[in-house]
């Protein structure tokens, strides 16, 4: 085997689902529906598999049905008119046009800045690509106890001259992440153009994983970085309809760009898949008409709202600290308080991985609720900085939620 | 930009559609199917959509249901029983999966083997690897004069010499094709065995495109390189629901292989694309299902050696010259014969290319009908090779066939 693919067998996501189910605990960990899709999307998805313009191969660049409805979209959302046909590439999820974006601007050996905790596929990706890491930590503001307070997702901030020092002539990208996973911070306009200035400085492109951007809470608007000015000539965006329409196993995403800086990542694109499934891209096309005329992007946010506050004040009940997410369906609980007895024995996938996911595997063993270590989203050398945080998945009825909720109250 | 990236902006796939859409011509381009899929197949892949254990992520490795079917068919096809846990990986199209493989066994730098013609994204995907191809020409015999003879694909043989000449000891993969894009030859047991061999001698992973596994005619078997003696341990067979079904657009393939081989290919498909579309899966799965009570390979098969005849019997009457395939679904037509006027005047898009392309756009303009310059299959320095075919596609309905073939006679 390459360099490329060694490391550990089992992704976290697969080993916390296969435990979850040994163990018949409740699956708060991989962040993905418990609750049916809604019926418009299968509805959409059903009809396309059955309409013969979406049996055979797409464009790579995307189907046109597709980048037409998105244009529209995000040309409301960024206040400027885009382009379907050359400022949009249909990925085959969220994930491959992240992908596409690190291939498009590294070569070997170049490097990219993530802000810790970070989605673990970055790093995955990277490996693929061969280019480097560089990790800056967001961090707690000073002063707060994280093990004993409620934060926000405020509280977690970035250090800017951190972010600077990392920075050599191999940085190529820079990504950010907002709504964040795993802390569920929405990056304000003035924390986004400290970062906007340093990515001009230093020249670089920015990836901004945008992933959750319809799901943001208490009136923290979702901003993105490609809007600030002189933003949009050096970023893509990178977007999923799993998350936006709860289908997260349709694997439809989608860069938005200049074109400049679209053209290579299809390309990337097109070398590596070709193209995306046809049927699931028009799905999505006639699912984002319907949801334009049903209002349904506010009612999933108030329902997901409503998911979110539900658990949150089960968390309350534990004595467990945690961090309130403006974002995203995620809560990072803070395990700081919970002592694992001496003597507690692991399986072997488990025995020599760092506290945090031994803490992990406490919680779905003992507990009865799965979440996910948080130091998987932390570099090595930093990952005691994760160590005592579990990410907890809301995105879940409410009768899960509440059973979550009654198992969570083991920890007292 | 990043290196992997560089080179021609449009695929050829791309390139021709337009070209074709811009001329009104008849595309016998791409490889998609010009008929409606069979209702069996949308009716299993709609009835997914609306199914709740498909809306969310499938398990990286694949849904359950579709590789335990793979398990059922791909044991009987190669004589030993296959664990759909361990020795199967589904894949994000055919495509998706040759990445894969390239991906998990090769380091920047390393080679592979390709023979040309070669399917043009084996060397796209090593692009993007920062793979080093390494071209061994299939020739056609020595002593026939193929721009006079009606040829058939096993005409075109593998020097064996050549192939040994080309190993370096940085030599990791060595693909093989059957049956062959763009030549429709079925490669013997014979032929197989010899190649294995050589793979043996120097330690390499072979890759086995069989896509077109399921369309042979003539009685010429499918014999996968993966069955013979001492070679499972070392191959890696890529095959495409969408070649199996007739949909393309859904993008479901398969990577099947001994576990410590598929492993690793496993490990590099998380990392790029982490999981693939569940709904198409699960209707694969299905359509396995019922294709085994109703029959469908060998009528599918039927249908397309009807197609194959109906375009060879258009072909006798341009008088071109052309090579009879044994599977897949291509013609490689002779243009050796043909003779673009003085003077005529090419599209910047194609004005800087090779003749072959001046000759597939000769095509699509003046015939009015749409093939794939087949330099695109080959090395720069061995695209003479390639200059005098153009492949053409014939998985199209017989009126379209037919219009074709009268357009064809334009030639005389
Ligand atoms: C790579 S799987 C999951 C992605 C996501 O939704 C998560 O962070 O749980
Ligand atoms: C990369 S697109 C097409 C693949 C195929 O079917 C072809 O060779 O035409």
């Amino acid at each position: 085997p390459s360099g490329r693919v060694e490391g550990g067998q089992l992704d976290v996501w697969t080993l916390f689902n296969n435990l979850t189910a040994q163990h018949k605990a409740i699956n708060l960990g991989q962040g993905f529906m418990g609750f049916p899709a809604p019926q418009f999307v299968k509805d959409a998805g059903s009809a396309a598999v059955q309409d013969e313009t979406c049996t055979q191969y797409a464009p790579p660049r995307g189907k046109p049905e597709l980048r037409n409805e998105l244009a529209k979209n995000y040309s409301a959302f960024f206040g400027r008119t885009i382009n379907p046909d050359t400022e949009i590439v249909v990925a085959a999820g969220g994930n491959e046009g992240l992908l596409c974006v690190f291939a498009a601007f590294m070569n070997p050996g170049d490097e990219a800045i993530l802000m810790e905790p970070a989605f673990d596929q970055y790093t995955m990706n990277l490996k693929m690509i061969s280019g480097v890491p560089k990790f800056v930590p967001l961090k707690t503001r000073p002063g707060v106890d994280p093990a004993q307070e409620v934060l926000t997702a405020d509280d977690w901030v970035l250090d800017i001259a951190a972010l600077r020092a990392q920075i050599t002539p191999r940085t190529k990208v820079l990504v950010v992440n907002t709504p964040h996973n795993p802390i569920g911070k929405v990056f304000s306009t003035a924390e986004l153009t400290e970062i906007a200035a340093v990515a001009q400085e230093f020249n670089l492109v920015v990836l901004s994983d945008e992933v959750y951007d319809r799901l943001t809470y208490e009136g923290k608007p979702h901003v993105s970085i490609a809007t600030l000015p002189g933003m949009w000539e050096r970023t893509v965006v990178s977007c999923s309809a799993g998350k936006a329409f709860g289908v997260t196993g349709w694997r439809i995403g989608w860069m938005i760009g200049a074109e400049a800086l679209i053209t290579p990542c299809l390309r990337a694109h097109t070398r590596y898949v070709f193209t995306v499934n046809s049927p699931m891209q028009v799905g999505i096309a006639h699912a984002f008409q319907q949801a334009a005329q049903n209002d349904f992007f506010a009612r999933q946010r108030g329902e997901y709202l409503a998911r979110r506050d539900r658990f949150m004040r089960a968390l309350d009940r534990t004595g467990l600290a945690y961090t309130i997410p403006h974002g995203s369906y995620f809560v990072l609980v803070n395990t700081g308080r919970i002592r694992i007895p001496v003597g507690y024995t692991f399986p072997p996938e488990i025995a020599d991985r760092d506290p945090c996911y031994k803490m992990g595997y406490f919680f779905t063993k003992e507990i009865g609720v799965t979440g996910i270590p948080t130091t998987e989203f932390y570099s090595e050398t930093n990952s005691p900085l994760g160590q005592d945080y579990i990410r907890f998945a809301f995105c879940k009825p409410d009768d899960v939620l509440d059973a979550a909720a009654e198992r969570l109250l083991r920890v007292k």
